[in-house]
Parts: structure tokens; C-alpha cells; sequence
């Protein structure tokens, strides 16, 4: 890259996927601000260059200066990134627009839908900041563990905006060697394929806790992909989408990767474990638990048939045995697989 | 069932594949006549009830009978299942011929191209049977390692045939509760999706063996799907297939299970290992080397880009370093993502 294009950018959120980007931006040139609500964790990250509870063994570059302040990791800066939980969005965007003067781009990198509201992240960001404040919003998604990525290991996203010229910029900002960043202009497509695939990892961490195999899993996750394309496209959404990183690529590496928190969480359900138990036990945020129930209550308002998100939301919430619940979709009726995959309105609802 | 709706079934091949098979058609009360050219594996099949070398530790229904003789294992049947390799199918189908008097519905379960003529499976049966011995051709394909359904582990595939009518009278041979069967009327897309997918799983298998991690995997496979899906629409297959369960779920069970032939050889390679030294290694049939050269051909013959195939081309036979090879990949210019996914003409050919 040329000296021209470094900028300053400012990363919300220190978590592993949070700094695992920051780490993507140092390796370009840019200088790197890191902001996070803890402050043992800045002191960590500027005397040791480390951040040990996420992204363990890793040395950090030294363009990463992390901040406790948010005020001062603001200063000057056009582009954020947004990498919190998706239950933080709003509150962290509350405290943005408290100090912000000047108009933001602002990537998010967080995967999940409001229940309730139903609203992807990139809608409520716009509902949280002020027009006079934001300039682009632009996701970025796609098969990418943080854990991987610290490593410098290939690994492919998507950026989508409603400005493909803001989408280009954040393509520069971190494009390189080892990170391929490819531009998709379906930001709902991009949005629903992250958000989702969370719920067919969970599930097919359930078949494995199961002992269902790997035809059983493989099964799951082309049904599961099938309804996502399904709900997306009702939304608006490119079909194509759901064919490419954001989609079929983010759904192959959340539902086979050891590192997926929501395909660990969906094996502790499938070996008997109660919701409860399985989220004390996890320590991180599982977004799949809430997006499920988000789902759930898409597929009403767009009037789609979801048959796993529906199975899922009713292991969940409805103290349904898992196995039962696999043992619904197994068995349904002798089907063209065209209609299964298509025809929306042709398919019988599970749900009881 | 019901008890009229038995009948006697012939499996040709006693693989893993072949016998698996034969125990679900046993399993729903069929009369299953297993042939092998090997007269030690008949008298194991029939005397201890096991076939030792292809499905360790498991035991086999009594409805199963194996044959040595060709001409016995035909009499008065209807069905057959053609279950081996590629590489041996005119020569079986020659024996056949030689021994039938009656029309037969031939379902094959074998996943490959044949190089130089570049025929499909069915395409190769219709050649070599006269039409008199010959009622109908059906393709069965779908994520199914066949060690998973020994154990009746919950399984689905997908059944096609140009005649609907037969596709669900095989559909009702085979279907069950650990076995579920769908039908799509699309031949071309179901035996391209599951020929092709073996290339894609041994570059899988040649990113694990280079240690390049999920990620990367996740993007080739995605990749992969995408130029299989390129190549099978030009040459007539319905896309939508390729997200089905001949496509995307065959490709995501042959790429990321322990089971997969063609991904351990794929490791291999990426390990360092020579073809050579990969295929004294395994001892059995691994088709994708072979499709691999017949899907070069088919994309130069059909015009369609196919960058992994022809970088795997390229290691395979013509000694390139798989670390170059996927670095290639990896290091292409920025690009919008539908592009990549769709159109075939804009992308730049990675052969040199």
C-alpha cells in the first residue's frame, strides 16, 4: 500500500474478533486505535502488546494503541469499526454519539438480528446515530476466525454497503496477502447469512452431540442454508448471497470448525445439557440463542417456513428433547427436492 | 412396507458403498443379491455375515446373499445397483450384457467423468446397453460416507432419473427411517454435483495438509462450489441443485469428514507427498485424480473458468508445488464477489 491511504482507524471492542481486525489493519500500516470498556485489558495491550483472555499467545503490532477513553480513540477519526456483541450495539452507539462531532463510516462486524425490534445491525446502527454523524455503514462477514486470522492465515470476507464506493474504501483499508476482501452490494443477504448461520451451527453441534454423523450434519446444514436463502430472499435479499462467503462459506466454517462457540454450545445441549447449564459453562456470548428467537419470529412476520430455526427455537425455549427434535426433521414425508429447496408455500410446517 | 412391495435387488459391487446399500434395501425386507468378483468376499458374506475389508465390525442382514456368478445374481431381476468405480463400469456393464435377457432399471451410485469421452455415468450405461436390456437409468448421490449408514446413522440422498416414474420407484426401495430419499429431476446437475466434488475435496484435503486452517477451507470449498455450478449449468444442470443435497451436501461431507478418500489423499499431497507415493498409500480407488483431468477437459470443452480445478490440474500432473498452487489462489486481484460467483467471462484465467 501507498503512505497516502494510512489513516487512522478506531476498533470498537477488544475482544478476539475485534483485535484479530485490529491486527489485519496494523499489517497495512494503518495507525490503530483499540477501544475497550476494561481498562486492565488497554494497560495489557500497550505494555505487553498482548491480549491474553482472546486471542491467547499472540504478539500484537505495535500500531495497536488501545484505549480506554472513548473520547480520545475518536479524535479525528472518519472510519470506526464495531465489533461488540450485538446486545452492546446500541448502548456502545449511545456512548459514540454522546462524544462524536464529525460524520463516521462505520463497519460492523458483528453477526446477529434484534429480537423484538428484527432489526439487522446495520438498521440499528442507523436508528442510533444521527444522519449529521454518519456518513456509510458497512458490514463485513464471511468464513473468519478470529483465532485464524491473528494467525495470518488465508482467509476470505465480504464488505457490503448501500454505498459500494464506501465498501471499496473499507476493502483498502484492509485488504492484503493473507486477507482477501471481496464487495457484495446485498447488505441484506451479507446481514441475514452471518446472523443465521449461527442457528444451524448450534443445531448441527446438537446432531454431533448426538452422535448423528456426518451425513446427518451435512444433511442439516444444506436444509439450514436452504432456509436461510428462503427467509433472506422474502427480505429482499440476492439469492446468489447466500452461495458465496457470507453465506454457504461463513455456514461450512461455523457448523466443522473446532473454534465455533455455537456449534460448542449445540453439543452440550446435544450430550444433555439444559440452555442454562450450557451458557454458564461457555463464558462468552452464544449470539445463536438470541438470533434463533429472532428468527422464530421473522419466519411469522414473512410468512416462511423455517423448519430447523422452528425445531431449535422449541429445544430452546420450550424444553423440547433434542433428539426428538432431530428425529422431526428425519422423518418427514417422501419430497421432490426442488420443492424442499424453492417452494416456500408446498411444505408442511413442523411446528405443533 | 408392505409385504407386496418386495422385491429382489441385485448390487453389483461389494465396496463399502455397494454393501451399505444392500443392508438398507435389506433392512426394508428386499431380497439383495451382492455381487463381487472376489470369490473369498462372497463365501465371507455368506458364511459369517460380514464384509471384513470394507465395513470392519459390521454384521450384515441375512437377506443379503452374495454371488460370484454374475448370471445367477441376474435371474429374473429387475434392479440393479451399479456400485463400482468408474474406472470398471463398461467393463461390468459388458458382463452384463453379455448374461441379461430382460430389461433392466440400472441405478448407479458412482461418482466420476470418464476422461477423453467426458461422459456422465448414466451417459457411459446407456452407451454399453442395448436398448432392449436397458428400461431406465437412475443416479443416486448425496452426503452419504458410507460407514455412516452401516451404522443406520440418519442419512439423506437424492435419487434422479430423465424418467420421473422410476426415480420414485427407487426412491421406494430405498427409503426409510434412517434413510431418507428425495427425488429431483435434474440428471445432469446430480451426477456433475457429486463427480465434481471429489476435486474440490482434494484441495481441501492439500489446504489441511499445509496447515492453512478453516478459513481457507471454507472460502475453497465456497470457491469450489461456485465453479462446479459454473461448469454444470453450461453444460444444461439446474443451478439450484448445486445447493442441494448432490451439491453443496456432498461437497461439505466430502471435505471436512475423516471418511473422505479423496480429502486424506488431498492431505497427503499437501504434506509433501508425491501422487505416486499418495496412491501406493491408499489402496483404493481415489476418483477425484481422475476427475480431475476429465473436468479440465470439460472446462476448456464447455469454456467455463475453473481455477481450482486447473491449479489441482497442475499439481497433480504437471509437478506444480501445492503451496504455490494455493497461494495463486489466494493472491488474485480485488474483486466484487458476485462476479466471482457468476460471471464467467470477467474472471481472469489463473493457467499460465
Amino acid at each position: 500500500m501507498q503512505e497516502d491511504n494510512k489513516t487512522a482507524v478506531t476498533v470498537i471492542g477488544a475482544g478476539s474478533w475485534g483485535t484479530a481486525l485490529a491486527m489485519v489493519l496494523a499489517d497495512n500500516g494503518h495507525e490503530v486505535r483499540l477501544w475497550s470498556h476494561n481498562e486492565n485489558q488497554v494497560n495489557e495491550i500497550n505494555q505487553f502488546h498482548t491480549n491474553q483472555k482472546y486471542l491467547p499467545e499472540i504478539k500484537l503490532p505495535e500500531l495497536i494503541v488501545s484505549y480506554a477513553s472513548l473520547n480520545d480513540a475518536l479524535i479525528g477519526v472518519e472510519n470506526i469499526v464495531l465489533a461488540v456483541p450485538t446486545k452492546a450495539i446500541r448502548e456502545v452507539l449511545g456512548k459514540i454519539r454522546a462524544v462524536q462531532k464529525a460524520p463516521l463510516t462505520i463497519t460492523h462486524v458483528s453477526k446477529g438480528i434484534e429480537p423484538n425490534s428484527l432489526l439487522r445491525i446495520s438498521e440499528i446502527i442507523k436508528e442510533e446515530m444521527p444522519k449529521e454523524l454518519l456518513k456509510d455503514v458497512v458490514v463485513l462477514s464471511g468464513p473468519s476466525h478470529a483465532e485464524e486470522v491473528s494467525l495470518r492465515h488465508p482467509t476470505t470476507v465480504t464488505v457490503s454497503s448501500e454505498n459500494m464506493e464506501a465498501a471499496e474504501r473499507i476493502q483498502d483499508l484492509f485488504i492484503n496477502q493473507n486477507f482477501r476482501v471481496y464487495t457484495n452490494s446485498d447488505v441484506i443477504g451479507v446481514e441475514i447469512g452471518g446472523a443465521l448461520k449461527n442457528i444451524i451451527a448450534l443445531a448441527a453441534g446438537i446432531t454431533d452431540g448426538l452422535g448423528y454423523g456426518d451425513n446427518a450434519k451435512a444433511a442439516l446444514m444444506t436444509r439450514g442454508l436452504a432456509e436461510i436463502a428462503r427467509l433472506g430472499t422474502k427480505m429482499g435479499a440476492n439469492p446468489l448471497t447466500f452461495s458465496g462467503l457470507a453465506g454457504i462459506g461463513d455456514l461450512i466454517v461455523t457448523c466443522t470448525s473446532v473454534h465455533s462457540r455455537n456449534w460448542k454450545a449445540g453439543n452440550l445441549l446435544g450430550k444433555g445439557k439444559t440452555l442454562d447449564e450450557v451458557l454458564d459453562n461457555m463464558g462468552m456470548v452464544v449470539e445463536g440463542v438470541r438470533t434463533t428467537k429472532a428468527a422464530h419470529q421473522l419466519a411469522q412476520t414473512f410468512d416462511v417456513q423455517m423448519p430447523i430455526t422452528s425445531v431449535l427455537y422449541n429445544v430452546l425455549f420450550n424444553g423440547k428433547n433434542p433428539k426428538d427434535a432431530v428425529d422431526v426433521l428425519m422423518s418427514r414425508g417422501r419430497t421432490h427436492e426442488m420443492e424442499d429447496l424453492v417452494n416456500v408455500l408446498e411444505e408442511k410446517s413442523l411446528e405443533e
